[in-house]
């Protein structure tokens, strides 16, 4: 299970879930806690095919691998060093059987996958318009960051295309971009029906969200109560160690929290 | 400021806002907490012109009237009998000089008022749409509660028309129909600048959302934590008791809480 030996400057951390183990590059993007809640607030069933649109590490695969163990998963990447170390983590975990993970853009993936053949999508994009936001000019990190290569509405048009009938979607972006993601969404055809905002204490304002949308779909809109992060400084809240596992220490090696 | 004598069908209820009296028909629809929410939600500055379009009993521009002195309000309303009623209240508390109450019908009140006659448009509309909910064949009634004489597109069309560039729209509705919400008023130039989610208890899904929107806006969507109601059965948290005035019971006269 383990024949992988990665590379000197590669750094290899324990998710803590189901034993699962993630190399990363610590010079090159690593993943975030948002990642680790997209992967909590999705819902999978058995069977289900399931696409993660710029998958980076590959953490959104390898955690839904464990959420549901019944699905076939696929992580697209655009840029082919992230995509060859997201393989080799799936190598290591034992996870080729279910997980594949493809080097590709987003932008033509309908035409690489073809249409309605994934029955859910999932994907933590980037979180700035190009041209915003912090830009330390770094490739992985500018790709990782801004929609340099790919704008929400063209994300959200492949999504769309990529699902079947009723198929679902599930995002995590920026709470400040809330209104022009949903109707975005709403525009493509992917109806929102369950938000969660995401407050990093209980009287912030919501720094993210989380959106579930069903392709065609037209029932109610659920709004949940925020998922508060910290419930002192410093200190996780009750929901907070259940998402991470035990202790607020249980998937390591992500990114600082923004 | 008194010569107003209402028949004696209908009951005078003290707002305890500045003194506010509003006259109310037991067997009509009377306003809800939900307008207490709005009027507490919007922002006015001195000298705007404010609309509220469906404006029933006349409750908001009464509230708004004392939340900003110098502003002028009108208040449309389509049913005859409420709007002579709301017009009665403008009386009773001696603001014909401040608020005018209109009869007519939101389809058409840019044809009525013109266009670009109004800084702020405020709304408290029909949560139903046609055929859904509980329509007890009262035509007051089922005005007030579906969209029978007016679409939530209708409306939002006709709101961006009376606005001026970069004037304000603010709404109050139910969650569950947030993501049409949001993307409607997009679609119709009023991109969505503050969210508010209204819940009844901290662990409850929302139940209503505040809206507040900017015409030709293009600015970041702030969400505030939600306002939560009750901190236990039949007791009001700190921000309600504060909203209400005193104790809870100083905005008196309303329907059951939905």
């Amino acid at each position: 299970m383990s024949e992988i030996n990665p590379a000197p400057h590669l750094r290899v951390d324990d998710l803590l879930h189901g034993g699962l183990r993630i190399i990363q590059d610590p010079s090159a993007p690593c993943f975030s806690v948002d990642a680790v809640l997209l992967a909590d607030f999705a819902r999978l069933q058995p069977g289900e095919r399931v696409m993660d649109l710029g998958t980076g590490t590959g953490i959104l695969p390898l955690l839904l691998s464990q959420k549901q163990a019944d699905c076939m998963l696929t992580g697209l990447e655009l840029m082919p060093q992230m995509a060859e170390m997201a393989a080799q983590s799936v190598q290591l975990n034992g996870l080729t059987a279910r997980i594949t993970i493809a080097q590709g853009d987003i932008r033509t993936c309908c035409a690489q996958f073809g249409k309605a053949a994934f029955d859910v999508v999932v994907s933590n994009p980037p979180y700035f318009k190009a041209g915003q936001g912090r830009e330390n000019g770094d490739p992985l990190f500018l790709a990782a960051r801004a929609e340099v290569h790919c704008t929400f509405a063209q994300l959200v048009e492949q999504a769309a295309g990529l699902l079947v009938p009723l198929g679902r979607f599930y995002m995590v972006h920026r709470a400040v971009r809330s209104a022009e993601l949903i109707s975005g969404m709403e525009t493509a055809g992917l109806h929102v029906e369950r938000i969660r905002f995401v407050q990093p204490y209980a009287e912030s304002n919501a720094n993210l969200v989380l959106l579930a949308a069903k392709k065609g779909g037209r029932g109610e809109t659920q709004v949940l109560p925020p998922l508060v992060i910290y419930q002192s400084p410093g200190q996780y809240s009750k929901e907070m160690e259940k998402i991470y596992g035990y202790d607020g220490n249980a998937v390591s090696g992500r990114n600082a929290d923004r």
